[in-house]
């Protein structure tokens, strides 16, 4: 028996990047922050703490800041697929490098030209793969919250000797969705590809009268291949936050859907990929990222 | 010498209360969380655990349910009026409470009926307290985070041995705003005022031209006062987020004010108070609220 | 009418401060996050953006470091004194200081030399307030986490028509104790104080049959006061952190005390203070800082 | 083309139990946090919202609730196990399940009976995978914060054209240990087993002279692999918590590795797993866990 080294992966997590670009006294600002990792021949920084191959994540920080400034970000598939592209082509004993970019969103204060206020907790998101001369790239959106007053149900479902909840043929469904999208290839119109995913995935949501909140997340999935050919695959991770109706009987009071209590802890968690039969293989598209 | 009890208070913190209400088929939904505290003859539970006295916060949070069944929520300065005086009014031994209110914000998606996402993380806010017969309102906003890209500068100030901070006349300025402004009465149609002084606080963020953070907090506070006259006194609390422009000069770059790191902490902290110099007394209104 | 400036006082917020003191090669670290904020005649950075007056908080934030290497940090009381005085002694248009230090708890590895882990949330406090020559200390304790699994009952409380509590006999009782305790004054000897009120508010706590929180939290304060004469008054704020038993009867088993549900919101929050009614003034000492 | 649902998985997140139990009138408490995830013949509710194969996950929280009652909770790989296995055994469309346990640490407050105080925010955790009849088990530890003054060197990295670091030979050396070790199997002392591979740990951090992190990060499982025959795989994530020396330089002052700062964000992030080489294979054990 001998004990190996596994994988493994080292880089700098959660750089804070905003630029600023200017087209004549007009401002526009990006808010990412980005972390890097990178992988390859590192044993013997692991076995004997020989560093010679460990480029070190303070310079993988000033790699970040620095590409910020040499070209302009632009979308940040395409900023991230640069960063990775440049890890693994610069450095013999690197590999593989996996970018992770969240951007921040905010919106300018009524037209004025170069003032912002912060827009929801939403996040649009990257995850680059860079393998050799292989890139993937899995996009997505995490901590849009929603919420349905109505149009969702719950009921049909098996009763064993713990079962104790009500059947409900009107309930509030609420879920913070995060979404991850494989893109089957690297040409594609980033900005738009988001823009529209988002925006189908929210209508789903709204549109679709609900008997599961796996039934929402399945037909927010499938919408998303239906309308995007760029897209091979969607994963959703969707926590349901609960809305209990308030039993308010003791009081004389009768609550007809209209006074509820949100729950933090626990919340039921509703994860499921869809994707098409089809699809080119994930490749390493997925190998650092959550499965399910 | 003896062992006295000094002031205290009690209450449930933090009911997180989600009504529905209908027009037809389109919904409108509120999202609140709301605090209360009571004051009054309470020697007793402190000194013998006598209870009598004490309403328990239980039925306090039932109350906040239950009352958002029996009338329209409304305002939630309005809401926390009707429950501090309902506490007040129906308790002997309670002569005083404190209500906060924090209202989420939720956009309706597209047009939908039923359907809605999470707005910004800013939260409107309110602080009545009642005491016997009298009430004060101290309604605000907090977690409203703006940006300016340009338009700020800072310098002047003194040298001594420990500083090294350069002078800059152009400089990103952030902050996460948490305003308070304490209403002169009651009589006051709550949503427009703070919709308006929202929109004029924003509005001097971006125009004022700064030369320190003070002086733009106190250009805020002072449009506040100009422009609504049931507004007494406004106290801001405002953190310097920090925007360091990267030195990229080691890798043969200029950075001019387009790349920058956003820092967590430390931050400046800014805080201060604005108020008419014939404003009525404060009187409990900030009692147990955040001073300077 | 005019607009006149009010209170205020601006600083550097959260300066995470790590220290490594030597004695041959055994090593003692000191974790603090320190605040400081400056008070005095500042209407001119408010009013038209001249900062003569205004020492930079990056100045501040350089002197908590330079003063950490200058001399020994020791208590934190001595350390916030010292920066307080410094400020105030040397700034001509400052005329008070308010500096909040939390020190954060590690423990030796085993007895190794250098090698620490870190203890528990909770975190040793102190607020000081400087006015010219004057200074007050309010120290304290926070996060500390404590729960009682019997020697807990609470009934006897009013029932009005949204009363739905039952009363009980036993029940777990668990808070997290926010406490500050404010000296009589400057010459203490900080460590052990801190220690013997640390001690002395767990045996109370643990000792103490409760019949209401408000009696806990009493008795902890008085006996303080009684075991420490160098403390005029204390202030404790302590959350209720309810743990409902669980209603197990739907499945045939009864529920003895034995399995609950630690719920997160809302929660009771019981906030007093607890004094010597011959205690030397207050002054500012609370002046900054959460009031009841 | 199709569109098909791929992997999926639903259930239960953070369920907080909180269990006492009493030997005479001396009490004993575990605090746990519980998440239930169950995967099997999923479709109808994804593709129809027919729920007939669904077992509610409020049942899954009940479940959890009554099996802390019928038996004693024991250690959390068991009482996981028991879940597991009762999800897959009972409900004929359920072919696996993932049940994660963190629990809490209380310390018993000074030899009192039933008095505790919440010890330091580390975790033991466990994820337990069932698949039909096998089960993998991997326990872990997470938020265990540790630091070493001195004993750690960081040099011979390479210099690209973005490399600014300084090398150094002695620096301050923190992280906050995630860790995760695989079981060769299920017969195992798992109380023994944690608390005997959380110390062989903490000793290695403390005394392997530290080249890197990941010579650190490796020597650390290659001690567990060593000491512990009953596990086959060490998966480690160790965060590198910066602690910047200060320059005090502007100050006329040395600083002698006395002073730092401690900073947030960005953070180093080294991540490696460490692994017999004739270890049995993983099957699903890691299957929807963090991945390198």
């Amino acid at each position: 028996m001998a004990i190996v080294l596994g994988p493994n992966q080292y880089g700098k997590a959660e750089n804070r990047l905003v630029t600023v670009s200017r087209n004549g006294s007009v401002h526009t600002i990006k808010d990412l922050t980005v972390s890097t990792s990178l992988r390859g021949d590192l044993s013997d920084t692991h076995l004997t703490g020989d560093n010679a191959k460990v480029l070190a994540t303070d310079t993988q920080k000033n790699t970040v800041y620095a590409f910020a400034k040499e070209a302009p970000v632009g979308e940040i598939e395409d900023f991230a697929l640069r960063l990775g592209r440049h890890f693994v082509g610069t450095q013999e004993a690197i590999s593989g490098a996996r970018i992770l970019i969240d951007e921040h969103a905010w919106e300018r204060i009524d037209g004025h030209d170069h003032a912002f206020s912060q827009g929801s907790n939403e996040k649009r998101t990257t995850a680059v793969t860079i393998e050799g001369s292989s890139a993937w790239v899995v996009s997505g959106v995490r901590d849009l919250v929603v919420l349905k007053s109505t149009g969702s149900e719950f009921h049909g479902y098996p009763k064993d000797p713990y079962t104790t909840l009500k059947e409900t043929n009107d309930r509030i469904l609420a879920t913070s969705v995060t979404a991850r999208w494989r893109y089957a290839g690297t040409d594609v119109d980033w900005a738009k590809s988001y823009a529209e995913i988002r925006s189908v995935m929210l209508k789903t949501f709204a549109d679709k009268h609900s008997l599961s909140l796996q039934q929402t997340l399945y037909a927010m999935g499938e919408a998303v291949l239906n309308a995007r050919p760029e897209v091979a695959e969607v994963r959703l991770s969707m926590p349901n936050k609960h809305h209990f109706l308030v039993d308010l009987s003791a009081f004389g009071l009768e609550n007809d859907n209209e006074v509820f209590y949100a729950a933090d802890r626990p919340y039921g968690l509703i994860e499921g990929s869809i994707l098409r039969d089809d699809a080119p293989d994930a490749g390493q598209a997925w190998s650092t990222l959550p499965a399910f």
